[in-house]
């Protein structure tokens, strides 16, 4: 793919995201990696939404993360961005403050899987990370959030492409997905069934989840060789 | 009625359903019946509300589920609206994600009636199924969440013509009338009721319903020989 | 006034509870009265907001609640409104099933005064009926429905002029004014207020209200002889 | 700055403020100060929004509070933002009746520092006033406001520079900044945040809030000398 062509894509995907009332203010950001190139997109720190063009887009390293291109600084939070994307062979990343999804991040807690709206998406919880240590905060910040992340699922054992979101502790959620479009999908997505999550654990605070076949069951048919939802 | 009339209807209460955000993304669908020519019209699966036209709506056997008519595949959830056209006798069911609704299903919680907005529509509580045997799941799932919503009804001795609306445990809410539009205009009010419900449970958990005479009161002012809601 | 100027006013005000969002279908109303012509008008049962007209509504006796102009069937709460409007010599008052303020009528709860906002516009709690007993409810349900609300106030010793508006237990509120406008104006403000005090609880069930003193400065400032908000 | 400058710009953050979602009806005011002229300029008391002008604000003196250009009635909070101008030595201040906000101050709760959303732009919680006293209520209520704002920093030790925003008990939230613009962002974050940690404590009421070395690191990433955030 061109420079321009995954800076057009990175572009539309943030305007989407900023679109979608997931964001607030400047915060929140979309990248877009291009494994082949070995770059990723990303937006700058700090800049308006509706002030965006693909001018504006940052290309970096995926590797070192040097600027390759682009007159602004690309957004504070790429050293995560980075992690995700070579861990998780990942084409997009969305990081949001989206209300509730960044509650149960502020709670530390998991966002659990109560019904099939959930596992349509995601099979099983949405995990969330350990508090980060002082010494992580004070070096490199931005990326050791990208290895609590990774840490989260490795020890979980939870596959991040059936899962493709995480909550840090007390900061937000992260995305991610095939390309920048899905990855914002899947913020979307995540905030809903996190807004259902919050209101079931409002009526019993003890609720049940759906037994591991119904989750199963939702997830494969519309995920996989088996699934049967849908025209494809 | 003519096969067209009845996908233009299907169609029509679909975009309907998509205009009142009750539903998410792809999800959700309305269907039609015309018991007389024996057959359900129905949403295709996975078909974005948007590009929707009646070209789309697919028609199949009410007795056999077999498509008659369409290019597309019909909704993955056309055996729970065939169990539940067939046994209620209705010419219409919706199924949503709408928020409230879904929650009081993701909590397993009926819809309690708690005030006489609620009353005005449903003679009672909204009940919720039972959850879904293993067995249920992996064998026919959405022909057996059918027939677990007859058995709800069955075993409480509610009847649907009174309360034409269903919480599937861990999944969503069902709801039916007379026509697809009086179906989605069902699904409406029962979010507003469950949003009532969630608002007031928040408020005094342990809330106590109106006397069954009130319930009567306000459902019999507004259904029935001795209504005297409106004009007619 | 003539008939046609309140009959106007009277649409015109309805019009304005529906762009409000504070009542949802076709439920809801507002009337206006002229006790100089002895004269209620009133929105017609079970007709939509979107094609009301002033031709639609209904005038009907304040002292008989006979219909003497209009050929709809007037709101069948016009016996609530003719009891309202006599005792407390108003000129409008509503009726809605605004989300929050009908959630304390479900849970029986008055609305706290919990803080200056509610006291800008109601010299303390708005109070909550009775239950009504199952012989009210079978005779002249509307009327009797007129009688609780008299009676909450009665017994409570609270003025109607300083609150203008009450909640009927299981059911909704009603709002009053001088005008029409005042007591739509005054719905917006109960739910608003009801919203804030719902908030207020799920933060802290036992938050502790204001001092009187407090109260009756709020208050004060902007009712009565020593009122110093605003321009007069 | 002439005062034909600050009346536009104060009359432009009170519109932003109205737009913003953060005032009920024609509550809630900005003001706008310059120091070296010595006066500040504020919106009318109980004038419509949707009416407002540059014409319409009033100028009074930053010492004296006299009215000094104008022919409106200052709003009644203006012995509050003068207080809280002299003080901080702020540009602007806000005075809103915003949802979330005024229930953590009706609750008497300060907003606490729950996720790093906070922390960017606030350096920890945001604090609230004790109760008045009734003498404080009974003379120069609105003067005696600000002083208990400045006794809470004062008693605190938290910097009003570092914290711009503050909680009245049992009234809502004020917010002050460089500008009167830069007050009206402050605004629209405090409700922001406010809703963020109201739905963290209904998912867990002792929630933990984010260690210092996370607060102070987001903080100092938008904020002072080592900022890193944006692009200058």
């Amino acid at each position: 793919m061109l420079a321009a062509a995954l800076r057009e894509r990175v572009c539309q995907a943030n305007l989407e995201l900023a679109a979608s009332g997931l964001v607030f203010g400047t915060f929140g950001n979309v990248s877009g990696a291009d494994h082949e190139a070995g770059v990723l997109a990303i937006k700058p720190s700090g800049v308006a939404y509706d002030a965006l063009t693909p001018a504006h887009i940052v290309v970096v390293s995926l590797e070192t993360g040097a600027v390759l291109d682009g007159r602004l600084r690309p957004s504070s939070d790429t050293p995560t961005h980075l992690e995700l994307c070579r861990a998780f062979r990942c084409g997009g990343v969305t990081h949001t403050h989206a209300e509730v999804a960044t509650s149960f991040a502020q709670a530390r807690m998991a966002i659990p899987c109560l019904g099939t709206t959930h596992a349509d998406y995601f099979r099983g919880d949405v995990p969330v990370t350990r508090p980060m240590t002082d010494d992580e905060i004070a070096h490199e910040y931005e990326r050791q959030t990208g290895l609590v992340i990774l840490e989260a699922f490795a020890r979980s054992g939870i596959d991040p492409r059936e899962v493709p979101a995480v909550l840090v502790a007390n900061h937000g959620p992260f995305t991610w997905g095939a390309t920048p479009a899905a990855a914002v999908e899947t913020a979307r997505v995540l905030e809903f069934v996190a807004r259902l999550a919050a209101a079931t654990l409002r009526l019993d605070p003890a609720a049940a989840p759906p037994s591991l076949t119904l989750i199963d069951a939702h997830y494969l048919r519309k995920h996989g060789p088996t699934a049967y939802y849908g025209q494809n």
